[in-house]
């Protein structure tokens, strides 16, 4: 129970995801503390998240991204909202708080009880020559956003480049081909989408060049200059040499941490250059609390300090900050990093650890994965899901998955989601009791096959082998394609494999030497999973290729 | 690991869902095992669950619902399936089965190791008077729907009336509106999907009604004549003395367990009528092990038996037995009974206990509903999502959840079926990491918002109140409506509420009695918390409408 406790004065640095939730929240704790926001830009509240929908065309109303504007926040939560107001400085010994009034031109100091910090994290722009262009943009907020469509309404540009292949610059690419413009991703790292791994990416590579955005991946911008016509054009250098002539730029390499004024207060920054913060929200300085894009969280399966800027822990930190202000002693659960983004008709979507992060942190683990109907193949609409899961092969603990497809991808990543945060374990995921009907799901679903794959791979009954493992095929090892022949014509053999359909395989033994191992595949993994139980149980040493042939075509794109 | 046993031979009762499971896995773990699936009808591995669809006409083909052929299965597994044979009887001392080949009409007993019985659930026609008829019919497999296909075709009803409101009466329903056939639903309860509590079916019965499905809730079907046009129509007599012509009647009132077999062999039935197993899913005699339909599940809350005639657990149940006739000792995690349907432009879904269930069995709990987008509201085609979630009050340990809507419904009920098998709480549901971009969630999930809700109700920030306490107003309290007026214009308000938009309420304490109780509402619920909140800190005695004026229209239909 929540009592009426004496008022404080609490003071909030940013007026949207974090900031805005901490102050709602806090008035809801208490109808007489005394909360003021202090917001640098125009707006409060307003989705972030929507401002590429905009640009696109997908969202038509403007005013839609706008959730709440400072009266309407006055008037709910009787919160004083300052807009166009830039906190400057801290005094921690004093509590107070240096304010720029942007409009008046007008510096002011104000005290404080507790402090909340939701600057955010903003767009990182690479010190590149040139960079700085009335043609180059990065988006962050509604003037971004707006000078972004001005650009495109004035210069109507035929051609853009975005330079960066994360959440952002993916939404940007399908933002631009919406408008009917030309796209071109640089991306420096080998694969988009970095939160997940490059064989998972490598679908969204497909989806892309499919609507026609070029990718350019592995490359870095190194020189930006104006070019003919005037004013509409740019010319951009690659590390590689080559030149892209584009009439729009946007940045998108990624965000870093606003820290100037945590910095300047001489709070504890964190190795990724994010403020630290306990477990209850508090910087170095217990009465500033710190959330959302400027600060490290943990993360859920190493404990250790990571920086994910996104929306649903801003929200939860911002809530949990006027929670503990108001008297509570509730700590912050950990961050699994639980996230989705629609790449044209995909979903991409991962939670918890990916294979680069654990294989960067030594710790071990197995995956497997699964290519299974989004619903019954029977009913129409049905599309495959592409999902990874990895665990510890110790325990079965789950330590991150991936999803891919056109359907059904957000539930899968969610239901795992959640299992991993409870602790289940892969032998729990054959179990799960989720909805079905044909047109939802499968009496197996996507996830109790993974779980049923990966508690093979625990209890032995199935060794898995992958695309990687390939490359050093021994003359003790024969690779066995248990696909159709049909199949095998359309699509071809990985090199070296015989063709033994599953069904002709009991007629076939005199074909496999029970003294070398036998490599098996098929499209998918289901096939394969049948033949190697099969020639186990008659005493051959078996591996299933997991995910098939489809994964290994991802894999080695 | 599994290793190579002795050979066993197995015998299979029913070719379907658990039937087909128990064999495929069966083989999988023994390549030498003798395994015979026998199965009554002509079909094996046929999907139940999509026969309204072919119906309806979505599915097309109807080959696409035969999954398997008896060769099919033989040329994969090597299982001797024998279709048109029904077993007749068991011999539990002598360990044989008498097995009827109606093809031949001829009689043999074949012996075994182990007996997997699955014959599933037949429809339950109760005794009326003129049931069997040319013009009535039931689903349950291929010769049912062949058998409704034709009767359409040649008669060509104007109407049909589906006797029966459960999923398989409304998946027909719906089959038949594509067919444009005119339909009437009676249902012998005042509400259909009897899975649901009665206010969340209301959505349905809006939908149906929307649909043109006349709905004839609370009544009997007594009697059933023959009428002109001879052949083609039906007089229908219900209880209430009201008659309907029809062209078409389909019986789905509901399933019964198919224990002839167990009752002559003499293994144990439960109080429910299914056949009794324990977690090994083993009978009362242990070489015999019992599956899907026929069977009674243990109820993951309560423990109790439960008859749960779904996919998902029949095909569990079936690899389970299979795995334990193989050695292993595996046990049953118990039934949710996690369930959806889709009706018309809904879905419908549930899982654990409803609120009825919980009332029956004098089980303590506390509900909350939201009322939450299925996506960011502010990007293109989010619906809402009602949510009714029941938890136990003195843990927070998740009981049950309903939820209904047009987009997300699928997840929303995965996501707390997941939670409530890990034993997670509402506390726990706040703080879930879910997929966050605009076209798939929002920053806090319906999943969330539930969680918040019934956290706050736990720790006693909230004190919420139901439709049904409405009833019992008094002067002691009073009840406001804190919506906008243009909001009170549209609907009407709760008889005896006053209107001060909550907005507006800090200027108007003056017309609120400090001494009286405040019972507060608003649309769904939010604006009546930020109110509740508000007066709560102020001292006044509030209690807020879950799910507010949307729950109560529900509620009071
Ligand atoms: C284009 C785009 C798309 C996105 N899509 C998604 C998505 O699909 N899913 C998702 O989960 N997340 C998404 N995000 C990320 C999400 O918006 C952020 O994680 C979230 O907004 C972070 O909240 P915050 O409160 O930490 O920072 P912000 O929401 O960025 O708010 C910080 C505010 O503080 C203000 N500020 C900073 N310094 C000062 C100062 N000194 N004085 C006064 N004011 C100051 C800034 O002007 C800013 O308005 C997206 C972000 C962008 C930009
Ligand atoms: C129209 C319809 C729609 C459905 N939709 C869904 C849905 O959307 N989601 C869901 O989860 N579930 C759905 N179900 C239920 C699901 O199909 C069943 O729960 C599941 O098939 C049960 O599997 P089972 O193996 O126990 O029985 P069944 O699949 O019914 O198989 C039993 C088989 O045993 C045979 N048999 C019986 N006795 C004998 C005997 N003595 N000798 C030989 N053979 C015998 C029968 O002929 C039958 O083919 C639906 C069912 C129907 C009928
Ligand atoms: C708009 C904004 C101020 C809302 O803040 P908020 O009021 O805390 O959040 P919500 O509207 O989600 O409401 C949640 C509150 O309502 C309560 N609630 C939700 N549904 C309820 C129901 N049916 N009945 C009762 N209470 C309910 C919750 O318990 C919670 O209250 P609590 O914190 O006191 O427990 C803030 O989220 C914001 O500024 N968002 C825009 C910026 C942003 O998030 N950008 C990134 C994503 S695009
Ligand atoms: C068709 C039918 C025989 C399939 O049975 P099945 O082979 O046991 O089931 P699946 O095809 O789902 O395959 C599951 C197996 O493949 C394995 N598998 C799935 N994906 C895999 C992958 N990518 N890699 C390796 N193995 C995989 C699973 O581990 C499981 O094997 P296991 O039981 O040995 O662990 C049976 O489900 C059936 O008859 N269904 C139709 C009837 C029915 O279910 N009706 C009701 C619903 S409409």
């Amino acid at each position: 129970m929540l009592r009426q406790r004496m008022s404080k004065k609490v003071l909030i640095v940013g007026g949207v995801a974090g900031g805005a939730s901490a102050a709602a929240r806090a008035r809801r704790l208490d109808e007489n503390a005394q909360i003021i926001v202090f917001e640098r830009g125009p707006y409060i509240s307003f989705a972030n998240c929507g401002l590429p929908y905009h640009i696109g065309g997908e969202i038509e109303l403007r005013s839609a991204l706008l959730l709440q504007t400072p009266e309407s926040f006055k008037k709910r939560f009787n919160v004083d909202i300052r807009i166009k107001s830039e906190v400057l400085s801290i005094d921690k010994k004093a509590k107070t708080v240096t304010v720029h009034n942007i409009a008046a031109d007008t510096e002011y100091t104000e005290s404080y009880d507790a402090l909340i910090l939701s600057p955010g994290a903003g767009p990182l722009i690479p010190p590149i020559a040139g960079v700085r262009n009335h043609l180059t943009y990065a988006l962050r907020n509604v003037p971004d956003m707006d000078a972004i469509i001005a650009s495109i309404e004035i210069n109507k540009p035929k051609h853009a480049t975005v330079c960066g292949g994360g959440f952002i610059g993916l939404e940007m690419a399908e933002a631009l081909r919406h408008r009917k413009i030309k796209v071109t991703i640089v991306e420096l790292g080998p694969q988009v989408m970095a939160s997940v791994d490059i064989e998972i990416a490598n679908v969204l590579h497909d989806e892309l060049e499919q609507h026609d955005v070029e990718l350019k991946l592995g490359k870095a911008l190194q020189g930006i200059a104006p070019s003919a016509p005037a004013d509409k054009s740019l010319i951009l250098t690659l590390n590689d040499g080559s030149v892209v002539e584009t009439n729009l730029l946007i940045m998108a390499v990624g965000v870093k941490p606003e820290t100037s004024l945590a910095v300047q207060a001489g709070l504890e920054i964190g190795e990724l250059g994010g403020i630290k913060v306990n477990a209850f929200m508090q910087s170095s300085d217990p009465a500033i609390y710190a959330v959302g894009d400027a600060i490290e969280d943990p993360d859920f399966v190493t404990g250790d300090a990571i920086f994910v800027p996104l929306a649903g822990p801003a929200n939860r930190q911002g809530r949990l900050a006027a929670n503990n202000i108001f008297g509570a002693k509730e700590t912050y659960k950990k961050t699994q990093g639980t996230a989705i983004c629609k790449v044209f008709e995909l979903a991409i979507a991962s939670t918890g650890l990916n294979e680069k992060t654990l294989l960067r942190k030594a710790i071990s683990y197995e995956k497997v994965y699964v290519h299974a109907s989004s619903h019954a193949g029977y009913y129409p609409g049905a599309h495959p899901v592409t999902l990874k899961l990895l665990f510890d092969p110790a325990t079965g603990l789950i330590l991150g998955a991936q999803a891919v497809g056109k359907e059904g991808v957000d539930k899968r990543i969610d239901v795992i989601s959640v299992a991993q945060r409870a602790g289940l374990t892969v032998y729990d995921l054959q179990d799960l009791e989720l909805c079905y009907a044909p047109p939802f799901g499968s009496a197996r679903d996507v996830v109790n096959q993974a779980g049923l794959v990966a508690s093979n791979v625990m209890k032995g009954d199935e060794v898995i082998f992958h695309s990687e493992d390939l490359e050093s095929l021994s003359d003790k090892q024969i690779l066995v394609d248990v696909r159709s022949e049909l199949e095998v014509d359309n699509t071809g053999m990985i090199h070296g494999a015989i063709n033994i359909p599953v069904d002709d395989i009991r007629a076939n033994l005199c074909k496999l030497d029970q003294n070398k191992e036998i490599l098996i595949y098929c499209q998918v993994g289901v096939r394969g999973h049948v033949a190697s139980r099969l020639l186990t149980n008659l005493g051959y040493k078996v591996k299933n290729l997991s995910g098939g042939f489809k994964t290994w075509k991802l894999a080695t794109r």
